[in-house]
């Protein structure tokens, strides 16, 4: 199959696409947001751009809603308009997906870190522990005794185990000296253990919590040991490059096959990238995140975890599930500590989604006896009472 | 690398393996089972065979071990002797481990499964259920509708579910005019909804009982709706190639790199070469198989599971766990249904097993007011009072 360099000016990006892609889909591969609210259906006309270098012939659905003036410069919609040439392309401001600010809340960030600080219990902890060696005395499994430190440590009574970390256990034990740290996860009632590491890691012990919007992402790291933020990071949902709303995304998904696995993939590649951002900032390796909280609403919940949202769009509008299993980040192919979890907070309706229920956690007024008032402002809006 | 090939007489099974293997490693390869009890060291002479065609020197084991006529008559310790050209190979009587009469309890076995089938509650269930469609009175999101359908069939409660029941399931659901089949497995406190399959599969779920022994490994097969026993086929355990006795096996496998991992996989070809003969024989699609309950001593139970066996042998003989997680099947590459389950009956202590376990239970000593005695006459011996 024949190849084309497209170039997006102003940014002066380029890209390598195979021929019929559509402008459209090099856009996204190039990193530049081009306005899209039909998502792709050539019906709203919000994708026009300048073809200033190369061949591209305006369809029919150009025809329909470009002036005349706008045909003969050379104007085309990016989402019909397919590669058979290397391209020049302008995208005029009004096309652009302008880079808006994106609200990270630095001032908020601090007052929740000391809120949470009198009652901070991460999803995933770090104990170090040092062991009495086995005597004749005391010579309970290996396993048994790191699930008696941990009982003696913390106030958790139940601890499941996963094969990985029981595997070299013996030797690990051993050749630290019987001085390891146990990586325990919150899991249903109890706790289970992730891995046992030689030495003290305590400190090496980094969570993530996402918001993902219809049309931002935004993540921030935190320390899990100090419940201190290290930092925040936003970024344009890259499923905008499929259309502006859930409605018009749900359609993609569900209209096209592997239609939900380029949704899914997108925001996976949305919150990889932010973890490299975040932890190149940071000083970080990315193997210390332990722990990743998402909340967004039902149908971006759904394109996460790469579930079915096409019952959401119709009535009796329903959804898969309201409330998701925790899951390892690495069945995502999200890219962590290889034990790593995922949660995603769970929704109250099909339009009522997980990132409404974290903003009532965050701010409080679940607990507070006045009549409270949370308004959330985003692509969508959605009141709590 | 030069190949050479190498006969086994009287069987007549021949092999093709690389230069310096060991007669001994060949003959496993070839499914020729030769006496070691020092598990390959050339210090018992238990294993000295007649090479009757090509070349083949007697080493200074040999010299030590065997007689001048019988090194005359070109016989040399399988385990000390490498493979430098084509070879034929006879495997004297007294050097063989004989094709014992491998214990397949048929008349046990019926009057177990008409014991049980009192309250017979398998670890793995198929329930097929017809659902309501959803309407605008009622709206639950579709995860909710099968845990709400399988709460009101079963008299449990806690329903977690895996990522990968939720995918697809939406469609499932409505390809299926609302007729589907849950797979659910016990776990920890409560149930894990493993998949979900549409129409009714309820028949399709057979396990599997394993008697993991240090000398052989016996499998039963059972449908698991109505509890009746299908049928058993035992063979022997190739760990044989590497020692005769735990001791022996735990030695080669924490004194060799990669020893335990080829204990590990020895064991799991034993229960895959066992599931094909079953299936084949029954005409069951090995992918039916959703539970596998194996039972062996402390040390068999760390190979079967790839755990560490290294200070079981040493004072003060500790293992790395008397409990074994519940794990995924495939997680050691056993093959059956893929989201099966393998359980690992615990172990009393590091020299007494799972095996004396499922003995107690099986035969009901444990709730009988009168004092009986179990003996397991197995490679060890066991007493339970």
């Amino acid at each position: 199959m024949r190849k084309f360099k497209v170039t997006f000016l102003p940014d002066g990006k380029d890209i390598e696409v195979e021929e019929n892609t559509t402008l459209m889909q090099a856009a996204g591969k190039a990193g530049v947001y081009v306005n899209t609210i039909c998502g792709g259906k050539g019906v709203c006309g919000k994708c026009r751009v300048q073809v200033i270098n190369g061949k591209a012939k305006a369809d029919k659905h150009a025809i329909a809603l470009l002036t005349k003036e706008e045909i003969d410069d050379s104007y085309v919609l990016a989402c019909q308009t397919r590669v058979q040439d290397n391209l020049e392309v302008v995208i005029p401001p009004e096309s652009r997906l302008e880079a808006e600010q994106i609200l990270l809340t630095d001032s908020f960030v601090s007052e929740a870190a000391s809120v949470e600080s009198a009652h901070f219990e991460p999803l995933v902890q770090k104990l170090y522990m040092e062991l009495q060696e086995p005597s004749n005395e005391d010579n309970i499994a290996d396993s048994d005794r790191i699930i008696r430190e941990l009982k003696r440590k913390t106030k958790y009574n139940a601890y499941e185990r996963s094969l990985g970390c029981l595997r070299e256990l013996g030797s690990k034990l051993r050749n630290s000296g019987w001085k390891v740290t146990a990586t325990i996860a919150r899991q249903n009632n109890g706790w289970k253990i992730l891995e046992i590491d030689t030495g003290d890691t305590n400190d090496n012990n980094y969570g993530l919590a996402i918001d993902v919007g219809t049309t931002t992402v935004v993540a921030q790291l935190l320390h899990l040991q100090s419940g201190k933020v290290i930092g925040g990071e936003g970024t344009h949902n890259l499923q905008s490059n499929y259309g502006e709303d859930v409605i018009t995304r749900i359609a993609f998904a569900c209209g096209k096959e592997q239609g939900l696995q380029e949704l899914h993939k997108s925001i996976v590649k949305n919150i990889n990238d932010l973890i490299t951002s975040l932890t190149d900032k940071h000083g970080i390796d990315r193997k210390d995140i332990t722990a990743i909280v998402a909340a967004g609403n039902t149908t971006m919940s759904h394109f996460l975890l790469g579930l079915m949202p096409c019952s959401i769009r119709l009535a009796p509008y329903v959804p898969t599930t309201h409330s998701f299993p925790q899951i390892k980040a690495k069945e995502i192919d999200i890219d962590i500590y290889p034990e790593g979890i995922l949660e995603t907070l769970p929704d109250v309706a099909s339009y009522v989604g997980g990132d409404i229920v974290s903003g009532v956690l965050a701010c409080g007024i679940a607990e507070k006896p006045e009549i409270k008032v949370l308004i959330d402002i985003g692509t969508n809006g959605e009141i709590a009472l």
